[in-house]
């Protein structure tokens, strides 16, 4: 029975309740989340953890006067709670609905529409110059940041520059749960270790800042305690709040692995979920990635701190010392590995293609200027889902076109993905191998080959259809209802998409139109490298994502919306020939 | 009279001189590479602070089996001396010849052609997992790194990983002059200062590892010493070595701004540049943003620790409260100017091109995904020079290409410098502008302009030539070949190119072959992305760069080489003609 959680919806309202209900609340509000998070998946343990460090936030600072920046922003479902959305969460990560993160959109109460790790303590600092500049001394800058976060190397770029002024008092709450997904890696996790036991100078102090802490993270009256004289000091300070993720949630305590991180729809008694649903590209990437590993004793794996998600853990397992996690840390997961294929190595780094955008420097200026053998698996990539526009990975086909020496291939089904991490990993040079975030065709076989080409279906030269991985089955289908009405339509598959092969350029020279189909930005990917090299005249249409950023939905809603459908792929061919017959 | 230095080509050599020649070796050394950076321009100050130290590691060390792995690698002058390179520096940085860098190809004690700062100890903790793995436990990773690059944060992401792993004994040789071009920014550089006092616990030993020093920089015996104990320690290890920037050298010394950091081609004596040259685009952004800063009191400046090379210096002396170095450290750079957007400013970044590569997550994530008014301004765009691959600056059209709600301009000349930074600061979203190392043209009037697109030249429609910025004039040189052999030629200047706008596409509409000429690479940048919207079956050609790692060379030799030239772009013109008829 939830007799509290009713009558709070503001701030004001969580201000205007006795110190002693709140313990009440908070178990309220863990219900809840345990309920609506269960019904529609999302971040569950984070979130369980820090719900009396947001009760405290919300009663000491006057948010959104006061500025509370959530960093890693799939924490913030306490607060959505407290600032008046708390009906809302039926509708959590679907389409129109709830954002997983904070959202400028939904509330004042939310300054970014963040959700990647380690940047809340950089907008806080540029917040706080902007603030002491407009000579506004009363409004706090407040950043919550977890441990984990803090393995970052943005993290420490803006702890570097918040020590340095003594005059810009932001205030950063630091979630401490020991974990961002995994355990929190490193000399770090040490460090904070020994602070939670109440042990000597910290980092935070050799940089300048004011320390406060250890602080209970579930108790309520010494976390307003904490906070309030954080904010008294007028200085940058951290206040260490130690909390336990999946707090109070029998299923999440008890998930050693990940405390229930991040969770698809699941029945809240067990914690287990509802439909397993089939294989993903993920689970039979760890799989043959296992494999190469029992044939290959060079082969190393890199996470950054994802080892779960990415498929590496069963690696791990079999292989300890040859997999690496470097924490939330995607520049040294990439200079790392450059430096581990210098040393005869071969490294597979994975990661989600999105995060690979905060590490391009190093694809570029480490990886590929050296013509290193590195490995780059890419899950997540294309459209992503519910988690919205930051986490969909539609930039990689468009940055690492750029990248010179970079070989980069799309798997069709499960079959290929095989084959071709296989060759990855045997190529002497950079290769990134991408996959979305969804459940895998088993097999779709080539009809016949041709220069490296797979051919999967073929009435006719009229249309070529080149699809770019798992647009493979869209493309079947659209070239199926073209050529019941008529058309003749070849569907290829050319395996390695970037560069342009001689073998696909050769394939679609007498097709008089090609159309190539991604889950990539169409303006920018493989395609676009494609047209490039077609002879002048030749039609060509690119399909793919606009360069926009997506909102949230299910995959299926996205790329539906998108056009990449059997359907949209024929209403595109059929609207192009109508326009410019052939 | 260098008496000593010719007998001094290997390691070997310098091992087998008696300790008490080394002294007038270090004054030799230092003659030598002030004769020779005079010569041929190149990085002068950090390498004659480096010399005793560069000395006592090849003392101590034996490379190549030790692993001497120079971060920054500018600094590397003196391993190339001392390493059978002496003769060599009469080419320096030129054509075919010395790197000033590392480099792979020149010498087997070259571990990476790395130049870009702090991802040396990523590299060394990637080598020494290899070399654990290998049960190689005798050659030992060396990583020498600024105290400046330290405020890099993939620099802390390895100190995070080198203290967890006590099995890894990473030697961390730490060359602190106190700055980089700039003096060391932050509360890192606070605790350094008080390091080199002699004074307390140290962030090296929160992370894990251990900590020898400090060390006077200068004191050969003392730094054999202190590298020969940590040797011994066979644990990761931070060896603090304090040296000046300059050393030995009046001019460097006394040049209190960056203790001639980077020159030019100089006399020695003096230590001033033979030929100052006319106006560059720097200068000419330097001016116009303090222009716009006198009438723009919501205008900011910021810099990743190059405050003298991007312009900003001046802009700093009259708005010091406006002006932010956030030391090196590109992330922190872009996310906070998101923080200051969001809070009512309008961040100028000025930066390297290539740098931007380091931060494309942060101008995803954090400025474009909250369509925030941040303009970036490019320097070093194109074609650098002599610093070779890693310093051209053509990643950033391909990669800004692909960022939702980018607008990107290259102006031509000094006077659109002026016009088109004005209306960059003016537009409420983010925004680029890019411009090259090298003098400025004044002006380029236009004939004429439609829909936004200037007409710089005319003869015709058959031919369309597309100029990006600076390649206006080869454009215009073109244009007048090919017009004098009777083609109709027009030459228009889009100003901004990204996204490709509705007067361009209008523009180029009835041209029978549309070439675009730009110095990025030709298959990614803004001519790509007009051909996607060109209509089908149109002609179109994309002049540029190249996607490969750019070997150094003068600006015109390789823009020459690259066919950027009047005569480059007329040949490629023709021979399109004479294969594809109009």
């Amino acid at each position: 029975m939830k007799t509290l959680l009713p009558y709070v919806s503001t701030p004001d309202d969580l201000r205007a309740l006795p110190a002693e209900l709140l313990p009440e609340l908070a178990g309220e509000i863990r219900g809840f989340l345990i309920d609506k998070v269960s019904a529609r998946g999302g971040h569950l343990g984070s979130n369980l953890g820090i719900v009396e460090l947001t009760i405290a936030l919300h009663r000491v600072f006057r948010s959104p006067d006061d500025a509370i920046v959530f960093d890693t922003g799939h924490q913030a479902y306490v607060h959505k709670i407290l600032t008046g959305r708390r009906a809302a969460f039926d509708s959590l990560r679907c389409r129109g609905g709830l954002s997983g993160y904070p959202s400028r959109e939904e509330s004042a109460h939310d300054h970014l529409d963040s959700s990647h790790a380690s940047t809340a303590l950089a907008y806080a600092d540029g917040m706080a110059k902007a603030r002491r500049l407009a000579g506004d001394e009363t409004r706090a800058v407040v950043a919550v940041v977890g441990d984990g976060a803090l393995t970052g190397g943005v993290a420490w770029e803006a702890l570097n520059n918040l020590g340095a002024a003594r005059q810009r008092p932001v205030i950063v709450v630091l979630n401490d749960n020991g974990r961002s997904y995994a355990p929190t890696h490193g000399g770090w996790a040490d460090h904070l270790a020994r602070l939670r036991g109440g042990g000597g100078a910290t980092v935070f102090e050799s940089l300048g800042l004011r320390y406060l802490g250890p602080v209970d993270g579930h108790d309520i009256p010494a976390l307003e305690r904490a906070m309030r004289a954080a904010r008294e000091l007028r200085a940058p300070v951290v206040v260490h709040c130690v909390t336990r993720k999946g707090r109070g949630y029998g299923p999440a305590e008890q998930d050693l692995d990940e405390h229930l991180h991040a969770i698809p729809v699941t029945d809240p008694e067990s914690g287990k979920p509802v439909s397993p649903g089939g294989s993903t590209w993920t689970q039979v990437f760890s799989q043959q990635l296992c494999e190469l590993g029992a044939r290959r004793r060079d082969l190393v794996a890199i996470t950054a701190a994802m080892p779960g998600p990415t498929g590496l853990a069963s690696f791990g397992r079999r292989f300890p010392e040859r997999m690496f996690d470097v924490g939330i840390a995607e520049q040294q997961a990439l200079a790392s590995a450059a430096g581990m294929a210098m040393s005869g190595l071969h490294p597979v780094v994975a990661i989600y293609a999105t995060f690979l955008n905060r590490a391009f420097g190093q694809v570029l200026m480490d990886v590929a200027l050296h013509r290193l053998p590195v490995t780059l698996v890419l899950d997540r990539a294309g459209i992503t889902g519910p988690d919205g526009p930051s986490h969909h990975g539609m930039w990689d086909l468009a940055a690492l076109a750029a990248v010179p020496g970079m070989r980069v291939t799309a798997p069709r089904d499960a079959v290929r993905l095989c084959e071709l991490l296989e060759e990855a990993v045997e190529h002497d040079g950079p290769t990134a191998l991408r996959f979305p975030k969804a459940a895998v065709e088993a097999a779709i076989p080539p009809v016949g080959s041709a220069g490296g080409v797979d051919v999967l279906s073929s009435t006719g030269q009229d249309v070529c259809l080149v699809a770019v991985g798992p647009m493979a089955g869209p493309c079947l289908s659209a070239a199926a209802l073209l050529s019941a009405a008529g058309a003749g339509v070849t569907v290829v598959d050319p395996r390695w998409v970037i560069p342009v092969s001689a073998g696909l350029r050769e394939v679609v020279r007498d097709s008089r139109l090609v159309v190539t189909v991604e889950d990539g930005i169409a303006a920018s990917g493989a395609g676009a490298l494609l047209r490039q090299v077609c002879r002048p005249g030749q039609h060509v249409l690119n399909l793919g994502l606009p360069c926009a950023f997506i909102a949230q939905g299910t995959r299926s809603e996205l790329l539906t919306e998108a056009g990449l459908t059997g359907q949209g792929v024929a209403h595109a061919v059929r609207q192009e020939l109508n326009r410019w017959p052939l």
